[in-house]
């Protein structure tokens, strides 16, 4: 997986840091935050916190206690040990688009199926530079409501051999992804050990911002944080709905909200792996859409990865996001305003990282194939440059002289196969190459890059014994779901 | 104009830094740099240095004493003083694109004309975000040769009230451009000495690569240095084709071109304002084709800048660069990975800023709007956050509560007007709002706005005599270079 061994870009001074620092404080302390669970606020009120109807006034001092107990880095198993991850440290984990419910094929807009939820599945398995293809690719619409997420995580499981993201609807499907991933590391109850040994599955637990974690979250977080699999405790930040309009008072937020969400993790299970999470845009004060690839977003998104980094805890936020409708310039330069702040902040855990469009209610084909492109890129340029006597190439120099070119120079010649970034979409032939190639933009040349890939696509190996314990799981539990 | 008050991201150690600088002090006294003109060959064998046929080997410290001799940061004044621009330190300038041969608009690539030329340096003017139209916006293909440089910049200069640059062809078409500047800020004498006091254009002088200026760029140094006006010396390096393929060479051969054709300078006029310039990408093996908006050039770009701070020097680089033939997803993620970087490396002066297309060959009009969009992004992203009382907005989380929204929020209703960018392009309609509205991509969308900016444009205000006297010069001269 990839290490971001660049430096980080960090833009907040020590005051700044300070007067934030005082403001989560005073706001976990005095406006308080809210626990739509019964076992959540008896923990709290146990754990010497002040309760009042569902809002737990917090001690800040008590909750960086237990956000110390958080490992700072942790090791998340696939079941191909090469697609093994580390999340934090330098350390960078990329996966697909999450949870939209709509999916764009070219020209065709429409309903996402379970067929475009595998499609998308396969091209997060074939392309190395994803270490998962994350959760709800994107919403099977086709399949019955109740029973979805085991479709979708027996489709995770068996079409990739990546890490994969657990469902969070519910507790009850939080514990259908922890049965079916005990299943697929050793069986339901050797499984089990195995996975709490080392986690398996990563779950995002969102915050109904401001300051509210409701309970459906909750419970699918005592399930997971209960059998030690990470999880992404989210504040879900559109600055002017769910956060003040301000990009202080929405850092100052998600850390009330995103804190207050470990310290109940690690209520839960002490030094249960958690990760900071950050979902920070805006939205357009006249129609109240949200936008994406902003100037806020992007600043705001610096400023998380400095934050996070100062609490000891890996990071999540980032990937390629736009309000735009199409894969065009637009989805070009806002996926980059994101991407590459992502990679400026080092963020440890980067969700929708392909195929986010529309703001995120879409799951492109096209941006998948665009967004893939402009992660390899960033991967290539945050490397450290080799600068050494063989980089600095006096003997080419001395070979060529002046006004030369070195085309055909020795040192040019040891190095012309992997000198520069292969690019998978990005075109640069001349204008006549190029029209005789169909003048295709990049949106086009992209539809027959993932079309081609799904072609060439190979399902991983998997144990024909663990695959029928997975089936028999799901029928049965579709059965008792009533599906 | 803008001022980049943000940190500087730089990703060159201490060691890197000592070797890279080992590198061209070798480079400049053992394979020396041509220069193609006696002029210049004299003043090194003047001031010591060796002299071999065209070769001058060049003391590093020599180098160095006659850098320190430059101004590290100085004015460049406009005909409307409101657009003086500052060049160095945090001061960033943006000019559009500079020397393609063609033009897009929409579907049709053409040969670019004179009313294109016009019309680019309306859309220049219009957009406040840019500090100048540059010089040879596209090449107007439709007027005589020789006295071109005449038509463009008595357009520059009548259509904008901005900085322009001159023209480099010959030392007769710099001297031309001299006058007609003079002309501009008082007559052809007095104007003189005004533009001596405070520069008024800025030009570009570009190395043929590898190690050598030639006869032409050098006449045309030697005009504008001799009358004070700032020049960017400016390697030219496709790597593979102009230096080696590896970064850490290129950028010793750039510190060893720009860094002599600055000592130059500073030997035809000690004092004399001086960019150093970086133009720095790489070409595809395969094809030899160049290549923008790569990781190799992101990051040369930002070594350039540490590079040159460490000169004292105000430094050119960046611009919204991309290889793509259409203003497509492509040219959008390539403009951004070369102008985000330019933001942190805190670029001063910035060429190619809107309209670069085709990998220069193209001035797009499209592409003019989508830069445009790019540069007001990262101008608004790169501002220090205000962090107090007010912006953390405690007062709003007592007013909403768990769970609310914050869009009648006192403090949203405060600051909804101006909290968050504005686009110009960039859409987040709804999907059904969106179809409505015919469905249009950001380039199409794009058409749209530069049409109606052209629409609304009027031309600065400038002195009848003033006039009369460009147009005399522009007849006179016509008639001499026999068009």
């Amino acid at each position: 997986m990839f290490r971001n061994q660049m430096p980080r870009y960090e833009v907040l001074s020590e005051d700044a840091v300070a007067t934030l620092d005082a403001g989560w404080r005073r706001l976990v302390s005095e406006i308080g935050v809210e626990f739509l669970s019964e076992r959540a606020l008896q923990l709290f009120r146990d754990a010497g916190q002040k309760v009042e109807d569902n809002t737990v006034f917090l001690d800040p001092d008590f909750v960086l206690a237990q956000v110390a107990k958080a490992p700072g880095e942790f090791d998340v198993q696939a079941r191909n040990p090469a697609n093994n991850l580390h999340i934090g440290g330098d350390a960078m984990a990329f996966g697909a688009v999450y949870g939209p419910p709509f999916v764009r094929e070219g020209a065709v807009r429409r309903d996402g199926t379970f067929e475009d939820f595998r499609a998308f599945a396969k091209l997060a398995q074939s392309f190395g530079v994803l270490d998962s293809a994350g959760g709800v690719i994107t919403e099977p619409n086709d399949t019955p409501l109740d029973s979805r997420h085991l479709d979708m995580t027996y489709a995770l499981q068996t079409l990739t051999d990546k890490v994969y993201m657990g469902n969070v609807v519910s507790g009850v499907n939080a514990a259908d992804t922890l049965a079916m991933t005990s299943i697929l590391f050793g069986g339901v109850e050797q499984g089990r050990q195995v996975i709490e040994e080392t986690p398996a599955t990563i779950s995002l637990i969102n915050c109904n911002s401001p300051l509210r974690w409701d309970d459906r979250m909750l419970e699918a977080l005592f399930e997971y944080v209960g059998a030690n699999q990470p999880v992404v405790l989210t504040p879900f930040l559109l600055m002017g709905a769910m956060s003040p309009v301000t990009i202080p008072a929405a850092l100052v937020q998600q850390m009330a909200e995103a804190l207050s969400g470990i310290a109940l993790a690690q209520l839960i299970r002490p030094g249960a792996p958690v990760i900071f999470g950050s979902f920070l845009s805006t939205i357009d004060m006249k129609s109240g859409s949200p936008t994406f690839g902003t100037p806020e977003s992007g600043l705001g998104l610096l400023c998380t990865g400095q934050i996070a980094r100062r609490f000891g805890l890996p990071f999540r936020t980032g990937g390629g996001l736009t309000s735009s409708q199409v894969p065009d310039a637009q989805a070009g330069y806002e996926a980059m305003m994101t991407m590459l702040p992502t990679f400026l902040a080092g963020a440890n855990w980067v969700m929708h990282s392909a195929g986010w469009l529309e703001g995120g209610l879409v799951a492109s084909y096209e941006k998948f194939v665009v967004d893939v492109e402009v992660l390899q890129m960033l991967q290539h340029e945050f490397r450290p440059l080799e600068i050494d006597e063989g980089s600095i190439a006096f003997d080419a120099h001395q070979e060529v002289g002046h006004g030369g070119h070195f085309l055909g120079a020795m040192h040019t010649m040891e190095r012309f196969r992997d000198c520069f970034y292969r690019p998978l979409l990005s075109s640069s032939d001349n204008y006549e190459r190029w029209m005789r190639g169909g003048g295709q933009d990049a949106a086009s040349r992209a539809g027959e890059i993932w079309r081609a890939k799904l072609e060439e696509y190979e399902q991983p190996p998997l144990d024909d014994a663990v695959r029928e314990e997975l089936e028999e799981y799901v029928v049965r539990r579709r059965a008792e779901l009533g599906d």
